[in-house]
C-alpha cells in the first residue's frame, strides 16, 4: 500500500550532517553495547532472553539479538509475527490475546515454518486457536496471561488461571506452555520502591497460580515477562524463566525519567531522531522540521542530545519549538539537532527505516519492516 | 521500503464487523457533508479555499475537495507535495519552510508539472530557493509567512515582513504571492472569545505588513491561513483571501471539546478507528486491540462513539483499556468498538488505507500515499 516517494533518506558513508531530516537514527556504539550488556547478564543471571520486537519491529535487530544469545523474539501482532518468520526467525512468542479467526489462521500458518506460541486469558479463546490450529495441521505453544496486578489483560492468579491451563492441556492442538505475567505499568513507576512492590505483587500472582497448577498436576515450563525497567527483578526472582525487555536496545526519555535503583547494568540511548533547524525567527526559541508524525508525543517531551540550554517546549505535527534558555547560543539555522525520543516503541512505528551510524558516519540502513504491522 | 504483511484489511461489500482491526474507517455520508459544507460556507463567503492535506494524506480526498470548489491544497513536505503532484494535483502551497538543497530541488522538479508555493520567514532561505528555482529553470510563487502570534514560526509583521518580500520580488525564478498567517495555536484554544481574541491579534499584524508591502509598492495577491477552529472568523475579517483547513473533513476528539461559537456551519466525526474487544477478564473494564501504533495519545484519550457509559482511560502501545460506567452491559468478547480519535492528523500518518464505509458497508478502499511522507 505504501507509496513515501521521499527520497533515500542517506548513503553508506554519509556524515550524519548530510542525512536527510527527519530520520529516525541509530547510534550503532551504544546500541552493540545495550545488546551485548543484556546478552550477558541474561546468560549470567541463567535466564531466557526473547527480546520484544514491537519496540524494533526490525528483522536485522531480531538477528543480533538472537545471535548474542536470545531463544527467540516476542510480538503483540500476527502482522510482525509474519513479518519475523518470512525474514527467518525460527521462534515466536505472541505475547498478547489474538482475536478472530482470520488471524488465528494467518498466525497457524506460520506455526509450519517456525515454533509460534500464543497467549489466553478467557476460554472461548483457546477453543477458538484450538480448532484454527486443527484446521492447520499444527501445533502451537500456549500460555495463560495472568492479571499481574496492572489491570489490563489477563485470567485471575490461582484457580481460574489453572482452569484456562487444564482446558488448554485437553485442546487439540495447543501445547500447554506456561504463565504470561507481564506487569507493564511497574516499568515506568518512577521509584525504585514502586517497581520492585509491584513486582513482588506480581510474583505472589504467579505463585498462588503454580500451586494451583501443581494441585492440578500441570508442570509449568516457562514464566515469561519483565520489561526494560523492572528486568533485574525479575530475573533473580526465582521465579521468572524468561525476559521480555524491548526498550533497552534503545532506550528513550521516559525510561531516562525513572529514578535509578540498584540494577547491575544500565543502558544508554542509542536512538535519536535527527532534525534540521527550520526557523530561527523567535528571539529564545527556534524550531526543528520534526514533531508529531516523527516521535509519539504522549510520554512527554523528547530531550534535546547533548545540547545544554536547549528544551523542547512544544510539538506541532511536523514542529518542534525549542527554548533557549539564558545566554545559550541559538542553534543557525539548517543546523542539525538530535533528539531523544519521549517514547521509543510507538517513535518507531512511525519510521521506514534506521539510518545506523557509527562515530557519526552512516554505515547501515535497515528496513523497519513491521512499521504499521498493526492486525 | 514498507513490507507490511498485514493481510488486506476488508473487501468491497463487507460488512463493519466483517473488517480486520484495527483499521482506520471513513464514513462517507459525515465526510461527504463535511466537504461540502465547507464548500459551500467558502463558495457563500467569496473566499478561496485550499485544504490541507498534512490532514488526510491522500489523492483521493484532494481531489474530491478539489471537485468541489477547493483551488488546490496545501502541505507541510515535500514528500506530501510528490504524491500530491503524482497523483495529478495541479497547486499545491507548502506551508512551511523548506530547509535544505536536496528538498529545494526536489520541490523545484515538480514546478515544471504544477504550480508550487512556498513560504519563507528567512532572507537565506529566499536566496537558496531562488538558487533551486534557477538551476532547475522555473518560477515558483513564494509567500512571506508572519507571526500571528503562535510563537513558532514566521518573520515579524511589518517591515521585517516587507523586506522578504521585496527580497522575493528581485529573486530570480520567485514571485511575491502574498502572506501566510495562521495561527495555529487559536484552533484550541477552548473558549470561543480566546479564539477571537487570537484571530484578532492575527488580523493586525496582517494589517501592519499590507501597510508595509503598501509603503514599498508591493501587491498582495493572497492572504492565506486558518484552521477548522476558526475558519469563520479568518472568512469573515474582510483581510483574509483563502482559507487553509484540515480537520474539517474528518473532525477529532480534540475539536469536539472546543466549546461552539457561532460558526455558521458545523462538522460531524466522520474518521473512526475501528477495534475488537481482545479481553473481558476485568469486573469494570473491557480491552481492545489498537493502542499508540494505531491513534495518537498527545491530544487525550479517543472517545467511544455511541456507545454511553463506555470511557477510554488508557492507551498503550497495542492496547486502549476501557471503563465500564456502573450498570453498563460489558461489551463481549470480539465485540466491534469505534473510537473516535483524539488528534486526526498524526493518527492518519499511522495508517496505509481508509477503509471507506456508508451505511456500514465497505464502499471503497482508499491508499493515505502521504502516509510517513516526511521529509
Amino acid at each position: 500500500m505504501q507509496a513515501n516517494t521521499a527520497d533515500t533518506p542517506a548513503r553508506i558513508g554519509n556524515h550524519l550532517d548530510d542525512i536527510e531530516t527527519p530520520s529516525l537514527i541509530i547510534d550503532l556504539d551504544a546500541f552493540e553495547q545495550n545488546l551485548s550488556t543484556m546478552a550477558r547478564f541474561a546468560r549470567e543471571s541463567k535466564i531466557r532472553l526473547r527480546p520484544h520486537a514491537k519496540t524494533h519491529k526490525c528483522v536485522e535487530v531480531a538477528k543480533r539479538q538472537i545471535a548474542l544469545g536470545a531463544v527467540g523474539q516476542c510480538v503483540q501482532k500476527v502482522g510482525e509475527a509474519e513479518v519475523l518468520v518470512a525474514g527467518g526467525i525460527a521462534d515466536v512468542l505472541v505475547s498478547n490475546q489474538i482475536v478472530g479467526d482470520r488471524k488465528l489462521d494467518r498466525l497457524m500458518a506460520l506455526a509450519s515454518r517456525a515454533k509460534i506460541a500464543l497467549c489466553f486469558d478467557d476460554a472461548r479463546q483457546i477453543e477458538a486457536a484450538s480448532r484454527a490450529a486443527t484446521r492447520a495441521g499444527v501445533t502451537i505453544d500456549a500460555l495463560v496471561e495472568i492479571e499481574t496486578g496492572m489491570q489490563r489483560c489477563g485470567v485471575a492468579p490461582g484457580v481460574a488461571a489453572s482452569s484456562l491451563a487444564q482446558q488448554i492441556a485437553h485442546a487439540p492442538g495447543l501445547n500447554f506452555a506456561g504463565i504470561q505475567a507481564y506487569q507493564g505499568k511497574a516499568q515506568h513507576f518512577r521509584k525504585p520502591i514502586e517497581r520492585k512492590a509491584a513486582i513482588d505483587a506480581a510474583l505472589i500472582a504467579i505463585r498462588k497460580t503454580l500451586d494451583a497448577l501443581n494441585d492440578a498436576g500441570l508442570a509449568c515450563e516457562s514464566i515469561t515477562g519483565a520489561g526494560t525497567g523492572t528486568f533485574h527483578l525479575e530475573a533473580t526472582s526465582g521465579v521468572y524463566t524468561e525476559l521480555q525487555c524491548g526498550s533497552y536496545a534503545f532506550m528513550d526519555a521516559d525510561y531516562a525519567a525513572n529514578q535509578r535503583d540498584d540494577a547491575p547494568v544500565q543502558f544508554a540511548h542509542s536512538l535519536f531522531l535527527l532534525t534540521t533547524v527550520m526557523s530561527v525567527t523567535g528571539d529564545d526559541w527556534c524550531v526543528v522540521d520534526a514533531g508529531l508524525k516523527s516521535f509519539s508525543g504522549e510520554s512527554g517531551m523528547p530531550l534535546v542530545h547533548e545540547r545544554p540550554g536547549l528544551t523542547v517546549v512544544g510539538l506541532s505535527d511536523e514542529h518542534s519549538k525549542i527554548d533557549l534558555a539564558p545566554g545559550t547560543p541559538k542553534p543557525r539555522l539548517g543546523e542539525k539537532l538530535l533528539l531523544i525520543p519521549g517514547h521509543c516503541d510507538p517513535t518507531i512505528n512511525l519510521h521506514d527505516e534506521y539510518v545506523c551510524i557509527r562515530n557519526g558516519i552512516v554505515e547501515a540502513i535497515w528496513p523497519i519492516e513491521a512499521r504499521g504491522a498493526s492486525r
